[in-house]
């Protein structure tokens, strides 16, 4: 009865299983059912493998932002009585920048057995292409909504990664990534060194990295409406 | 002339294959030499794929936590005179709790292609593992070596936890694995959601989640010398 963490790719690959490991086809054939963020995402995902049932006919379960944290024994009920259930987010691991740690955390409790598969993750690919510091770091999922608060916040966030060294991540809803790299360039001094990477593991994808001075001369690129993540260090 | 950033596993697996997606072993028919973080890791790394040459006839440069930052265009000259290398650590992925990512900052100004690889990463896996939010966390490297200060520290990320909501994550050096358990036992709060992720993706795995009080009660496994991570969140 174990429920499985499954990665999921970060976009529109034309080939899945160059971006995961063969285990997660193996885990796939032993699925019963799958806990995913949206239908549609949970029902893309099941189509690119062989399943124990035809892809639309395998139960899905949503687990997302909208879910009352009262559902999680719901959620678990299958996977108590014996069966295999995978778990799934649109894009990326589950559980990061996502609320499945509830499910998991449930799940522990009720002592059922969880097994977590590797994957593309877009905070760790952008800290490793951007050439800022992976040894220390914070990822802060959304900034705050309102102007002056994001701005004070991105503030604090500039002189933590002073004080510690350390790398600042976080994410907007895609879109606002235009909106919110505009705000970081008035908000953060000219010599930290900030990176926008976009479309990670796509053809389009792009990294770039440079002093928030450098940002502020060049013409802006946009990436709107693009998966997104932000990071920068205080120099 | 691209530099690759390689994901190793996470300790002595009998099939590397399962824990890497397929690019990887692609990408390792590619490379003419191997930036490793120790000569012993590369060699074995280098003897699990199909490469342009036998495993002990590929070379191997060193990047750790003793490489002067000056020697990074000394490692890069392959590269920037045509040849496609690999970058990769003892365990997990490059720049990740590991000081790659000043090579690829220098890669990156001397106009190198860079590509990274998804794979097993013990920060990520401890988080979806733990059960413990992934919505928000820093990842702190090592915490002090001077008893005082470790303590300190220690409860400064437990404020920091309580205010944010967020996780907070630190290493230790594994000979020391159950001496910062107990002192973190003795620092943080009886409330504090505590995790220990051991053995990561081994046949001896152990993610253990409990609040301090229930720690503190109970007869404290050993997790020396054997890889972990920690992780905890203040209620």
């Amino acid at each position: 009865m174990p429920l499985l963490l499954l990665p999921n790719v970060l976009g529109d690959v034309s080939d899945f299983s160059l971006y995961l490991p063969p285990s997660v086809e193996k885990a796939m054939a032993r699925i019963d059912g799958l806990i995913a963020e949206s239908e549609g995402g949970g029902r893309a995902f099941l189509k690119r493998f062989k399943t124990k049932k035809k892809p639309h006919e395998m139960p899905i379960a949503l687990l997302n932002k909208n879910t009352p944290a009262g559902d999680m024994d719901f959620l678990l009920e299958p996977v108590i009585k014996g069966e295999t259930w995978g778990v799934v987010t649109d894009a990326g691991l589950p559980c990061l920048a996502d609320p499945g740690s509830g499910l998991v955390a449930r799940a522990k409790l009720r002592g059922v057995s969880i097994e977590a598969f590797s994957g593309p993750c877009s905070i760790t690919l952008a800290l490793m292409l951007s050439g800022l510091s992976g040894q220390r770091f914070t990822f802060h999922g959304y900034p705050a909504k309102e102007d002056e608060l994001r701005k004070k916040e991105l503030q604090v966030w500039e002189k933590t990664s002073e004080k510690e060294g350390s790398t600042q991540l976080f994410i907007e809803a895609p879109f606002r990534n235009d909106a919110i790299l505009a705000d970081c360039l008035m908000a953060l001094k000219e010599t930290t060194l900030f990176c926008v990477a976009c479309d990670l593991t796509l053809s389009t994808q792009q990294v770039i990295t440079k002093r928030i001075k450098e940002w502020r001369k060049s013409p802006l690129p946009t990436f709107a409406k693009r998966p997104a993540i932000f990071l920068f260090t205080a120099a």
